[in-house]
C-alpha cells in the first residue's frame, strides 16, 4: 500500500520525536534561564485581528503574514508574525494598572511567507522576554546578561553579541538633511559594509565635514571600549551623543557582569534600524550565517496601542539554535524510556504491578504488549534507546524472579520481583524520584 | 491616555503570568505521566493543506476549521483542527518503516470556529497521545489507565471514565436494516437518553423481537461488571458480540490495573459514534458538564492516509481541566521570585554577584532596578509574591552584609553577604539546586 499524497506546504515545520526532543531541550533551557531571571510566562493568541496586530508590525511583516477571512465578522484575521506586538497590546490593555517593572517571557510559534531557508520556516519557533517599564540602561544590561545565559545554557561555544544604538546614525541623518532616497543608499551601503560606495554618496551630499567623516567612519566604528572614545569624537549632534552615552552606559554595566568580552560594539550596524528605539543586538556564532537571537529597546511599541511605556525584550530562533548546536556537535541526550518490561506469564500482574511502581518512582517504564521472541522484543527495546528491560516469566528465572538487562551499561543480573517492588531504588538509580519536577 | 481599540477576535484566548503558570502546570504534570509511560512528544505544524487535513477529519469538524488561501499555490491552507490526523498521516508518510508499536504524545493548541462558550475557545489547548500499531484490548487499557493517571496526577476529584463500544449499537443497527432518517433518529434518542422516543421509534420500525428489546435496553446497559451480564443476552449479532468481548477484556485488564472503580461501562452512549472504531471514552468529573478528556480506538485513521495500522489514543482539554480545578479549589502554588535584591549602594556590584550565584545555585532572582524608596520596592516585591527580599546597602546593616527578609514566613535577618555568596545553601532553601529541572 503506498501512502497517499499527503505533502506538507511550504515552510511548515514538524519535529519527530528526536527533534521534538532537542527542541523542547532548547526551549526548557532557555525557560529556567527566564525563571531564574523572575520572568513570568504568557500565552498569547495564534490568531487575532490583521489591524490590530499590523499596528505593532513594521510595513515589511505585515506584508508577510498569514491572512485570513474571519468567518463571522468578514474581517481580517492574521497569525501572529512577531509576539512583541501581542504583549505590547495586552499591557497596554490588561495590565497598565501592574506595578512595573513587567517581566514577561514565551515560548512558541510565529508565522511569516518568508523564502524558507536552512533552518529557517514559515512557522518558527521563538523563546524570548519583555522587560516593560524600565528607562534606566540597566534594562538593556539585564536583556543582555540574560541572552549570553541563554546561549551559555544551551552549550554554544564561540558566540558574540553585537551591540547598536540606531540614533547614532540617526543623529548624523539628521545633520545633513539629506532626503529619504539618499538616506536609504546611505543605509544600503552601511548594510553592506560597503565603503566606496558609501564614501561616494557622502561625496554627493556634500555634508559639513565633521558630519561626512562621522558618516565614513561608521563601518570602522566596530569593537570594545576603544570603539566609544573614537565615535565620541563623531558625536556632535545631541542625538547621536545621547545614544553614545546610553551604550556607554549599557556596556558599563555588562562590565560588571563580567560580560564585556561577550559584546562586540557596532556603531555602523543599520539592521534593527526601524524596529529598535535604542540599544539593540543581534546574537551571531562563529561559523553559522545568520543571528541565533536578537533584541534591543523599543520605547516606541506599547505607545502604538495607547500607553506609552518603555520595553526592552529579546528573542531567540529556536531552529537555528538547533542547527547551531548541530553544527557545534553539541550533544543533548535523547533517552527512550528507563525500563522496558517484558512479561511471558499469562496474567500480566507482574508486568503492571511493577511497572506501576517503577512509574510511581519517577521513572518512565513502557511495556512490551506485542507478544513476540525475546530477541526481537530486545530488538525492539534497543531501537527505542532503553536503558533497562526487565524479563518476567523467563525459563532461566524462577516464578518470583525477574531478569534485569542492563541495554545501556551491559550485563544482566536476576533479581526478586518482591524485592525491586519493595525498593525499587535500591536496585535501579532511575527509580529515585524525578517526578513533577 | 486611552488604550486604543485592540480587541482580541472572539474565541481567541490569552493566558495572563498567573492563567499562564496554571495552564503549564497542567500541560506538564501530563507531560509528565506521557514520559513516565514511554510516550515520546511530537511536534506537527499549524498549518497545512486542507484537503490533506480534511481526509482524517470528520465532517462536522471540517467544516469549523480555520481557512486560508497558500499565497504561493493558490491551495487552501487551514489550521489544524486535531492532532489525530496530523500524527496519523506523519506515521502513514514518515514513520511506517519504524518498528511498532510507536508511543507518540504532544501538548499544543488546535482550532475550530465553534461557538465560543465556558472554558471553551475557538484556539484550545490539548495535551494527549497516540499509541500506534496494536490490536490488542491492551492498548485501549494502556491509555485508559494514563488518562486515569493523568486525572490524578492533576489532583481531581470524583471523577469517571465512560466507556463505549459503537458497534455494539452498529451490530444492532444492521440487524434491522432500517434508513439512515431512522437511525438518525435512535442514535438522537439514545444521545438525549430520551426513552419514550426511542420505544416509539423502535415500535415504528418493528424489528424483530429481541433486536426491538436490545434497543430499549441501550439507555439501561450502564454500569459496572453486571452490564456485560446484561449485555451479553442482547448480542446475537457477530458484530455487537465482538463489541462487547472487546469491551470486557478491556474492563478485565482494567480491574487487573485496580482502576476498574474509576470507570463506568455504557453500551448506551453513542457519542464517539462517528470517530472511533473501537472501545472509547470520556472523562468526566461531577459537576462539570462537558468531558475534560476523552479517546478510544481509531484503527481506521491511519488507513485514511493509505497505511492501515491499528491506533489508540486520547486527548485532555486544558481549558476544561483548568476550570474543574478551580472548582474544585486544586491549588496550584504560583511563586514569585524565590528573591528579589535591592541594592542602594551605587556600584550594585553585591547586587549582580548575589543574583548570579543564587541564580547558579538554581534559584529564581529578579532585582529592583527602579530607585525608590524601601516600602515601596517591598510592596512592589508582595505584588510579584517574592518569597526573600535582600537588602544591601541599607543603613541598618555594615557596609558587609544585608538583610534578609522573609516575605512569605515572616521574620528578618541579617547576614554577612560574603556568607551567602559562599554557601547560598545553607541560608536559604530555595539555593538548592532546582535548576534545568
Amino acid at each position: 500500500m503506498k501512502p497517499v499524497n499527503a505533502q506538507l506546504p511550504r515552510g511548515a515545520r514538524l519535529y519527530l520525536p528526536d527533534e521534538a526532543a532537542r527542541k523542547r531541550h532548547v526551549e526548557s533551557r532557555l525557560f529556567d534561564v527566564f525563571r531564574r531571571w523572575g520572568y513570568r510566562e504568557i500565552v498569547t493568541s495564534t490568531f487575532e485581528y490583521a489591524d490590530v496586530l499590523a499596528r505593532g508590525t513594521d510595513l515589511g511583516v505585515q506584508e508577510n503574514m498569514f491572512k485570513l477571512v474571519d468567518r463571522e465578522t468578514g474581517r481580517m484575521l492574521a497569525l501572529r508574525a512577531d509576539i512583541t506586538p501581542q504583549i505590547a497590546r495586552i499591557v497596554a490593555t490588561r495590565l497598565r494598572e501592574e506595578p512595573k517593572p513587567l517581566r514577561l517571557g514565551y515560548v512558541t510559534s510565529v508565522f511569516r511567507y518568508d523564502e524558507p531557508q536552512v533552518s529557517h520556516y514559515r512557522e518558527f519557533y521563538q523563546a524570548g522576554v519583555e522587560l516593560i517599564g524600565l528607562e534606566k540602561p540597566e534594562a538593556e544590561a539585564e536583556v543582555i546578561a540574560m541572552a549570553i545565559e541563554g546561549l551559555r545554557a544551551l552549550e554554544l561555544d564561540r558566540f558574540q553579541l553585537d551591540l547598536g544604538h540606531p540614533d547614532f546614525f540617526r543623529g548624523l541623518l539628521e545633520e545633513i538633511k539629506a532626503d529619504g532616497g539618499r538616506q536609504q543608499e546611505l543605509r544600503e551601503a552601511l548594510a553592506r559594509k560597503d565603503v566606496s560606495t558609501l564614501e561616494r554618496v557622502v561625496g554627493e551630499i556634500a555634508p559639513p565635514a565633521h558630519v561626512g567623516d562621522a558618516l565614513c567612519a561608521l563601518p570602522t566604528l566596530f569593537g570594545h571600549a576603544g570603539v566609544l572614545e573614537q565615535a565620541a569624537g563623531h558625536a556632535r549632534n545631541e542625538r547621536s551623543a545621547r545614544a553614545l552615552a546610553n551604550l556607554s552606559e549599557v556596556y558599563r554595566l555588562l562590565t560588571i557582569y563580567g560580560l564585556a568580552d561577550d559584546v562586540l560594539l557596532d556603531l555602523g550596524e543599520v539592521r534593527g534600524f526601524d524596529y529598535y528605539s535604542g540599544t539593540y543586538f543581534e546574537a551571531y556564532v562563529s561559523g553559522f550565517g545568520a543571528s541565533v537571537a536578537g533584541g534591543g529597546r523599543y520605547d516606541h511599541m506599547l505607545g502604538r496601542f495607547g500607553y506609552e511605556c518603555a520595553a526592552v525584550g529579546f528573542a531567540f530562533d529556536v531552529a537555528r539554535v538547533l542547527a547551531v548546536m548541530e553544527a557545534q556537535g553539541v550533544d543533548v541526550a535523547l533517552p527512550g524510556p528507563d525500563f522496558f518490561i517484558i512479561d511471558f506469564t499469562r496474567e500480566k500482574t507482574a508486568a503492571l504491578s511493577l511497572a506501576r511502581r517503577l512509574r510511581d518512582a519517577g521513572a518512565s517504564v513502557a511495556r512490551d504488549i506485542i507478544s513476540r521472541g525475546l530477541e526481537d522484543s530486545l530488538a525492539y527495546a534497543r531501537a527505542q534507546r532503553v536503558r533497562h528491560v526487565l524479563v518476567v516469566g523467563s525459563p532461566r528465572t524462577a516464578a518470583d524472579q525477574l531478569l534485569a538487562l542492563d541495554l545501556a551499561g551491559g550485563g544482566e543480573r536476576t533479581l526478586a520481583v518482591r524485592a525491586v517492588l519493595e525498593r525499587p531504588e535500591q536496585h535501579f538509580a532511575e527509580a529515585k524520584g524525578k517526578s513533577h519536577a
